[in-house]
């Protein structure tokens, strides 16, 4: 165990450039014009994994293709599936980024750059475990299978058809995931539980094309004024979501939990100046960590219409629309919410314009056990990594494929998570901290030891 | 007079490769990289005043300059100001147009081209009625003077300081314009008022950059969100403006223009139908003229914030805001509505999004009187060009010059309308009906010899 520690230790650089080599393709999933990037992605993950020793293959699925590979030695060894992904968010605006976001930059210990946090630099965490024992023993201690995907970023849409495509290649005792983050820097953290993803888009079309707003303004609906309305119904006075029925199936947490969660330091005046933001707000009754973990949310990711670019323009604009997505919560259903969204929208939208409801993905919560072997395991190899107790919190993001790893394969996951509380995952400037990179492949190291029978 | 028609029929090709010539400088006013555009398109049309025996000049303004030209030969004769503008609107969405908005196309006989209809092809039908009189006459039966700015899509904000700087220069009996549209195809329109405008922007900034909506969404305030609250706030469920003291000014229409404007064949379906809109709507208790032309309106001109691309992204927008412009009516005060609307804006906003408010331009309404020399003339002069009986109208738009022109010149404006009710002015595909422009050249020629002494 020490010297795969300090194999991994002499070896940060060479694996800080394989990080930077993965990063520098543009692997956005979202986008059309990328698809190229992804498959890019995809292969040289399949090549790295090839070269450490693993059977590996790229697999097309019908969307974007994955990787997966597998170094199954030991017939009487747990087998345990590392899942992540190659994929990555778009740029967003690239005013607000300090370099290009595909041109990786280290700066400060960390490494910033799209994909460094979410997820290439954490599913490589994994990478570098394995090949510390592949190098500094030749064998792994545990049967090891990698599953990375290319379609995380757009909900998976060809991940569970896979998975059940692939139940005998893929069945394992256990799922381990590196895509989230930790409480605090440098605090390892453990996530037991995520928020399922409602993700709708409502366009509006009033005019056939752009108007003049002086010779029309007044005569016919403005869809930007609509859409602002409809979107105003979408919470109530207090900030509740106001979607009839949207609370129905929401469970009460139970208190020793809701104990545990308000044991977690987090002081809210910090925490919305940390962000920039001028307070806190949301679901009253709820702390913070409750309102973001636990208890389901409706934000606005996108709206647009008409003229957008600097000074005036005097239109009346033909179309707008927002993007909406709901953060779901366990036992939320994210299909009946999918049908009663569109049910209300339909409902509230008056007749002076035209409605489109798009849908971008859907996804239900999970939560993990608390008492399971590989928690325990894993609490043990982050203490010793990181000299600190592991944080345990649930995610208020979501992770398609964690509820479908259950279903499918009857497994359940263990999230460690390594991307700093600042990484900017989604957003500009996205980054990784390198030493909780390094202890991260660390701990994974010394898990997989612990899991060996 | 029948010369000088039958000059101007003779040169409609030669008049029309003017207004080409013309229409191929992208002369946007609005954005700083067409500066020189607009600078291009002003000295164009020096060059061909100058060319036709005008003393013509560029003058600088501090923004664009506009082009002054005179020809003032009758010491006894009446003085008329012809004001048009020579810059633009932007273009817009490209992929709403047939052709480059500035690849002017004629088909259909329609010129289609930004700026066919507003305003070069209109103030181009005076330069071709004064060359007609010129090249036949060898004189102008009036004395004319040309005023023919770069900054009217801008809201003219270095105009009226000219004005005031140049009134001898100016002084006129009587201002023309040929900015405004037609009732119906091919039925001449004089419109005696305008409506004046007051444009907003509204800037909400929340987080300092975008945040991961999963991982943040329900503890602080969506700035996209807070915006639709906020605009969802300025129209109550009538359609009505939510704006104190918004109607406060407004005088009523006198009974016998009501009459009339009622008098004005529109049918509500068709003109919906027309536009692509799938009904009317707007205040109760008035008609769509009455709405259009004598009723204040606050419009959406453009929404944005966060991801409008395809398909998802997961954040929570750093910022969002909207351009929202108000049409004013007579006797509303624009100055005295900027204040109470950011009064208002800033008491509505929540204290979780920082909140900026802009201003893009404010100008009166404006109201000719109905029984002029000059509108007795130019109903003579229209209704023999076209064989029909001019309407008159007011007009939904604004133009900021005409309450200027009367408050320091002393001097009330007759605008005379060739752009057709399909025009598209402001939006994609912007158009002229060739036979209005020519027709309407006739009109001015003869508008010039009856105003002769």
């Amino acid at each position: 165990m020490d010297r795969v520690a300090a194999y991994l230790r002499q070896h940060q650089q060479e694996h800080l450039d394989w990080l930077i080599d993965l990063c520098r393709i543009p692997s956005i999933s979202t986008k059309p014009e990328h698809k190229g990037d992804v498959a890019a992605a995809v292969r040289w993950t399949r090549d790295l994994l090839a070269r450490l020793g693993f059977d590996a293959r790229v697999c097309e699925t019908g969307g974007h293709p994955l990787v997966y590979a597998e170094r199954c030695a030991h017939a009487g060894a747990p087998t345990y599936l590392v899942y992540g992904h190659a994929d990555v968010q778009p740029e967003g605006d690239l005013r607000l980024w300090d370099a290009g976001p595909f041109d990786p930059v280290v700066k400060d210990g960390k490494l910033i750059c799209r994909g460094a946090a979410d997820d290439k630099g954490q599913f490589l965490v994994h990478v570098r475990a394995a090949a510390a024992w592949l190098e500094v023993e030749k064998r792994l201690p545990i049967n090891l299978k990698f599953l990375i995907e290319g379609e995380e970023e757009i909900s998976s849409p060809h991940l569970v058809p896979f998975i059940q495509q692939h139940t005998d290649l893929l069945r394992c005792d256990h799922i381990l995931v590196s895509d989230t983050g930790m409480y605090a820097d440098g605090w390892p953290t453990i996530t037991y539980g995520t928020r399922g993803l409602l993700y709708k888009e409502i366009r509006l079309t009033g005019p056939k094309h752009d108007l003049h707003s002086g010779g029309f303004g007044g005569t016919i609906a403005n869809p930007a004024n609509v859409l602002a309305k409809l979107i105003a119904t979408l919470h109530d006075a207090d900030g509740r979501v106001s979607i009839p029925g949207f609370y129905d199936d929401v469970t009460e947490l139970p208190p020793a939990e809701r104990e545990q969660l308000r044991g977690l330091p987090l002081d809210d005046v910090q925490y919305a100046a940390g962000l920039g933001s001028p307070r806190v707000c949301g679901e009253p009754g709820f702390s913070t960590n409750e309102r973001r973990w636990t208890r389901p949310t409706l934000d606005v990711n996108g709206i647009y219409g008409g003229y957008a670019g600097e000074g005036a323009n005097t239109i009346l604009p033909a179309r707008a629309g927002a993007k909406v997505s709901m953060r779901l919560v366990p036992n939320q259903g994210g299909e009946k919410l999918s049908a009663q969204f569109d049910q209300t929208i339909r409902a509230r939208c008056p007749d002076t314009v035209r409605l489109e409801i798009l849908d971008h993905g859907v996804c239900d919560a999970y939560v993990a056990p608390l008492d399971s072997t590989p928690l325990h395991a894993a609490r043990r190899a982050l203490r010793e990594s990181f000299d600190r107790e592991p944080a345990l919190i649930r995610a208020g993001g979501t992770l398609p494929i964690l509820p479908a790893f259950k279903r499918v394969l009857g497994a359940d996951s263990l999230l460690l998570g390594f991307a700093g509380p600042d990484c900017a995952a989604h957003g500009p400037n996205e980054n990784a901290v390198l030493e909780d990179l390094d202890r991260g492949a660390a701990a994974v190291a010394r898990l997989y030891g612990y899991l060996a029978p």
